[in-house]
């Protein structure tokens, strides 16, 4: 089954915003095997949409269109439908009460405008929001489906799992090729690639591909078909994959790596404190982007000053004068002196240059100290990372929270990268 | 002048990646007055290029093609290019040389196919890459100019400023409607909306839009054509926003919120320290996603348990049983003690309840309290967030971030939002 997909919307087009919903509703069909052949972006423009809608039926069996059902006049998708399909918008009554409703319901005056949201194509079906107020439709011509969705995210994702999915799921049979995913960190993408690259000419109903991000890489390794060989070729592939790299797997499927770290310090009632300089405050962040991190996390010290690093956490002067900021010495001390002041049962420290100025020769760029400091022991570690400002910081925060990871599965902390 | 994009590639269509190219090439180009109408995605499957190219020349004077200039077979966008020009593809001895240079200058090997790279269809001009190893091609066809980019995004991103840009700005004459952009905090896209809806009619050339994010609201205001007319309807509509709402202006132009406040802080010499419960580190991270913020910002302390913020910050444990960890009190306690410990002119606290869980009937999930404590006074503030976990912490930030450029300015520090 092939699928296309139409974004409406000027702000599309001219770069105001990125179209997220065309990659959700791609990613879902793609994960019910719907295959997607096909992504057009239009204008607020009745002729551009029908051009759309003519170019997707043509390549596919589904079409979802999104955007441009709101109640302005610029909003197209309604009369674009109605053409294409050729037949006339139609008023439902129900449909209008059901707008008056929502307004009435928060005590808010509307104007007359809003009510064309009530109009659909005759002949097609309204889809309820339950969100929003714009309704959206489903038609049939040809043999085709169409949808048309509300292009609010919240509104969209909801009628998309609502009407669109259960519908796919019925016609592919749900039955996606099968895949799996394995999250790695601390390891590049090539280096992954050339230590795996003489698996997959033996698996050849496989196809693997790599997703590199803030140091982390996502390998998907995807199926062609969802027959039973398949299957067991993508069980065989992975566990040669778990055997040769096991170690950098963080996460089967895509589970982020600080809820990885939270379950490990939930299981083994640890807790956590951060020492934060160059990173100031991300790695903190990271670690309560996950509901539940309370039960863990006892926070930390953002010691972006030297004098922060000195007052708080009892860094010497004298660590900071002869090996600087960004040092083993200094790093180490850090960790300590936040594992002191929390009585957390692990700290975790980190000082570098995360750029674009501030680098030396012997300092350059990029270059970043991490401590673990526990009960049983304290780790060092250093790494250089290319990249900017921000992906400096972000890698670094993985390397920490990978160190934890390690630490706590007892998993060699390596001082330096692979 | 029209344009069109044409991404490829199968990673998109599967939505395993979002195509930023298409939103930045987008933007670039309607920033020179150049409109793009029509943005396709497709798979790395050389019927689909090709037919791609079909569409997109039937609706544009230029068209940009983003990625598939890879070295492996699975990169098509050469072999279609071909097809679409009518004419064979050559290997050219020039780029087969620099791309042996690239790899050699590395001290790494390379696979023969890597040298696909060096082929470009007869007549068309390679485009140099100075970033990564696949050049870049221009054609024309039929009075039509065709641009293939890599999709790397570093490299597409050099490649369009350096080859594609300038063309069109030489096409245009560079000369864009006028527009103008102003950014917003603690105000919502309706209150905004609702205040300045009277405005408008008044400029008939001038058309607005909101892009409301995390609690900031970007209105862009775009004139509909490059007349003086245009431009002078935009300055004085411009006026009247600044004089409507000038205080929740924090910025003209596309600034981000902390590099305002802290070039306020660089010029008034004064130093800052923050106390994070549920941002945890947040607030300290978008500070410092500012270069040079070490100038301004001392640290400071992520209190995430409630041991923190009384250990570390000298909260009252009275005050924690009394009050709660969300409140007035425990947040102003919070200011002052990170204000005593790092001595800072002035320190801004948040402590609230981030959700999804957590909340109860008198505090809510959304609820956050903020001090900011300086030499000349204290500030308290309260706030309930709608949307989700990420958004409430975002939002927090935002509004300590707003308090300090309120602080400085001298603007009213609000104790309750609009």
């Amino acid at each position: 089954m092939k699928a296309a997909l139409v974004s409406v919307g000027d702000e599309i087009l001219s770069g105001e915003i990125v179209d997220t919903n065309a990659t959700e509703i791609s990613r879902a069909l793609t994960l019910l095997g719907c295959r997607v052949t096909l992504r057009l972006s239009v204008g607020d423009d009745e002729e551009g949409i029908v051009s759309a809608l003519e170019s997707a039926s043509r390549k596919a069996d589904l079409i979802v269109v999104v955007g441009g059902l709101g109640p302005t006049r610029d909003d197209r998708t309604r009369e674009a439908v109605a053409r294409w399909l050729g037949r006339p918008l139609r008023r439902l009554p129900e449909l209008e009460e059901r707008i008056k409703r929502f307004f009435e319901e928060k005590g808010r005056s509307y104007p007359e405008e809003v009510l064309r949201q009530a109009e659909i194509p005759e002949g097609a079906e309204p889809l309820e929001n339950t969100v929003g107020t714009a309704p959206g439709i489903r038609a049939e011509k040809e043999g085709k489906i169409l949808f048309c969705l509300p292009g609010v995210p919240a509104e969209m994702r909801e009628m998309l799992k609502k009407f669109v999915l259960p519908e796919v799921r019925k016609m592919t049979g749900g039955e996606a090729p099968p895949y799996a995913t394995l999250m790695f960190c601390e390891i590049g993408e090539s280096s992954i690639a050339q230590r795996l690259a003489d698996i997959w000419p033996r698996y050849p109903l496989l196809r693997p591909a790599f997703y590199p991000r803030h140091w982390e890489v996502r390998l998907t390794v995807r199926a062609k078909e969802p027959s039973e060989e398949a299957r067991s070729q993508l069980e065989s592939a992975i566990s040669e994959v778990r055997a040769r790299l096991g170690e950098f797997i963080f996460a089967e499927g895509e589970v982020p790596l600080p809820k990885v770290v939270g379950d490990l310090l939930k299981e083994q009632r640890k807790t956590l404190a951060v020492a934060e300089s160059c990173t100031a405050g991300l790695l903190g962040k990271r670690i309560t982007d996950i509901p539940g991190s309370s039960d863990y996390f006892w926070g930390g010290v953002i010691c972006y000053a030297n004098e922060a690093k000195m007052k708080v956490l009892g860094v010497s002067e004298g660590t900071l004068k002869r090996y600087g900021a960004v040092s083993e010495q200094c790093v180490r001390e850090m960790a300590r002196g936040v594992r002191e002041l929390s009585g957390a049962d692990i700290a975790v420290a980190i000082t570098g240059i995360a750029g674009p100025t501030g680098g030396t020769p012997k300092k350059p760029v990029g270059l970043v100290h991490f401590a673990l400091s526990a009960e049983d022991g304290e780790w060092h570690a250093v790494r250089i990372f290319g990249g900017d400002r921000e992906s400096v910081r972000m890698r670094a925060t993985t390397t920490a929270l990978d160190m934890v990871r390690r630490y706590l599965l007892g998993l060699p902390i390596r001082e330096r990268g692979v």
